[in-house]
């Protein structure tokens, strides 16, 4: 039961040309997979964040991690913390928790295996069977532009979205593909009113589904709160309106909608003052900086105890992290909403064997093998890994990318 | 891994004439074993409280839990909820949990036997691998009165503790026998200015031991503000000087003094009222009716995360409790004041086998066997089971019991 190895390997994968608040999304998503080697040749699966910092986190933390208990949670995560060092403050632990986390994912998925049990077991036990998830909708540029002359050629499969028009023909792929019960739009792209015109058409196009709005801190507070009183009656949650906490506050107190948050609200360090202003109504959890499995639960606990909700917040990812999501989700019994995920954006390029993780009817059946219940594909993995070392992406910069297009972009938020 | 029965025993075992302010402790503390047989012949042993309403939980719980998974604690605690019904306030729920709680910690030594770990590996790993308990110091009568004169015989080996001379020399006992190095009074029994004089000579007896005072929610507002301010500077923490969360609040208020409680906040529905009102600076968790052992550990999460202190309370225990309480308070990194335990007033008729826990140096080696790492004696067992049927005490009543001989005896709280 004791760590051999930590093999980290930075991965990258397309991804479609996504708008959102930043900027762009790049040809390339980028990812880490962390494998924890145990006696007896388990092999534990984790997949955290990219970028230079967190692999460069994950290299310090492998070696500190070796000769531990795989089942020895809180010691691995005292000795990260002891390698990686750092300040006290909120951000900088969750960039610690963002370390941990895809260890302690490996950690739970070699416990399952050694004990034969999944991992939402390891967690106290599944209260659903199936994880719903909702239909993540962008705006979206037909194909990414020619790197050299800027031109957009033929549409991508997914082709192009930036009316309500092409919001909703998105929404109804999606939806046709996965059986969504549930959407999402991915907003602060384009000036409010036509935002609020795509929830409208959406509404329409797809009565009775719970729908949410998710600008990223793109608006004033006067632009929130004019928006929350188009939408509010149709609306599930409004997600990040605003930046902040005492925006988020300020929004509430006049439009007495439910927010949700995945920015104002990213550590257990923030949820105190976040209760004392009533920022936030839903707290989007995401293991991959709340610290795991174990710790989301525990947010879920404190969530139930403040009578927050919970639903779980999604960057682009892989499978081994749909599959985690699914088991801590599938675990914790405050967390009623449907999950966001950008799977369906990425999934062609898994790494994971096909099989385990299908969206059928808008959910996902929670795992019931060992550990995360996902297979390793690993020449997917060596050939992601191939496309990172390949590509000169170290650092995700959506705004830089859509800089190169459209130089006059502006990444300041509050921008509309 | 299917719980194939439940066994529930109801034993009484000896306990000494303890003051407090609802009474005097009755020659009988009732207490209940459970244990969990699963497949493989493997007994998983849980302890909970006494009393006629919660063995009949336990009962009725039971068949319920019957051909679970034993590592399914969500669909555990699922059932038993299901068949107990009942309310949905704060109270009806802690009662469940308190039905839950002996289940879940028999469900963790037998996950950990199965699995060959320890309980505190099963929460996470322990954080310490010893935990401090304090010196629990008791006014007490020379022995039980004969029930029927009602006269005090020859003192028992304890002896009288009604003066300040008489607590320092009980805590010179237990602290000589076990190296306790810190030390709690239970008050509210004897006119403020006596409690005051017994911790300023444990203070002058025992240079640099943190020290508690708690009466039990016995004093008026204006009698905690006093006491508070002749106590303050040499208190570690002031454990519930009145009742309810409005009075700790207002007490809180006065004095600036650390306010711990476990009669305030015992369920989770009571933290966000006392986070509001500032009520508690310290919450003394106890996993008999948080809900067993992970749920403690959440209560930690809350804790951490609204920046509470956490110590953990106690009733008259036997040695499953104890080791439960070990396991979970290693486990529980925010858990760093000393634990309090009546252990030392009621071990001599333990049920589990010597050896396990032993109290040095004020503290207990975190058991590292399989589960909670102790081994029932049936004997004893069957011994103090006898003892209960042969009894006709089926609840506690302390007031009662102390009215047998103060007839003038008024429970009503404040008392002073």
């Amino acid at each position: 039961m004791i760590i051999r190895d930590v093999i980290v390997t930075p991965i990258a994968f397309r991804d479609p040309p996504l708008l959102n608040a930043a900027g762009l999304h790049e040809p390339l998503a980028l990812r880490s997979v962390v494998r924890l080697v145990v006696d007896g040749g388990i092999v534990g699966l984790g997949e955290g964040g990219g970028g230079q910092q967190l692999i460069r986190g994950l290299e310090a933390a492998g070696p500190a991690v070796v000769g531990k208990s795989v089942f020895d949670l809180n010691g691995i995560e005292a000795a990260i913390n002891a390698v990686l060092g750092g300040g006290d403050d909120a951000l900088a632990r969750r960039d610690r928790r963002a370390v941990f986390s895809p260890i302690e994912v490996a950690a739970h998925d070699a416990q399952g295996k050694i004990l034969g049990l999944p991992v939402s077991t390891l967690l106290g036990g599944a209260v659903r069977d199936r994880v719903p998830y909702s239909a993540y909708l962008f705006y979206k540029w037909a194909a990414h532009p020619d790197p050299v002359t800027g031109e957009i050629g033929e549409p991508d499969a997914w082709g192009e979205a930036v009316t309500p028009e092409g919001i909703v023909r998105q929404a109804r792929t999606l939806i046709d593909r996965y059986g969504f019960e549930s959407i999402k739009l991915k907003a602060g792209v384009f000036p409010p009113d036509e935002e609020i015109a795509a929830i409208r058409a959406l509404a329409e196009a797809f009565p009775g589904y719970p729908l949410r709005i998710d600008p990223n801190g793109a608006w004033s507070i006067e632009t929130a709160e004019r928006v929350g009183r188009e939408l509010g009656s149709i609306l599930e949650y409004f997600e990040d309106p605003v930046l902040g906490l005492d925006g988020m506050s300020e929004v509430r107190a006049r439009t007495g909608l439910p927010l949700a948050t995945n920015m104002c609200v990213v550590a257990f360090e923030h949820v105190r003052e976040a209760v004392e202003k009533d920022s936030v109504q839903i707290i989007l959890g995401d293991h991959h900086y709340w610290g795991g499995l174990r710790r989301t639960r525990e947010l879920g606990a404190i969530c139930e105890t403040f009578g927050i909700g919970m639903s779980m917040h999604s960057n682009s990812h892989l499978g081994i992290s749909l599959a985690a999501m699914t088991h801590v989700a599938a675990a914790t019994p405050t967390l009623t909403y449907a999950c966001d995920t950008h799977y369906p954006w990425n999934r062609e390029d898994d790494i994971v064997r096909p099989g385990a993780l299908e969206i059928t009817g808008g959910a996902i059946a929670v795992p019931t093998g060992p550990g995360l219940g996902v297979e390793l594909d690993e020449d997917a993995l060596e050939r992601q890994h191939r496309v990172y070392l390949d590509s000169a992406q170290r650092d995700r910069d959506d705004a830089g990318y859509i800089r190169r297009f459209q130089p006059a972009f502006d990444p300041q938020l509050p921008r509309f």
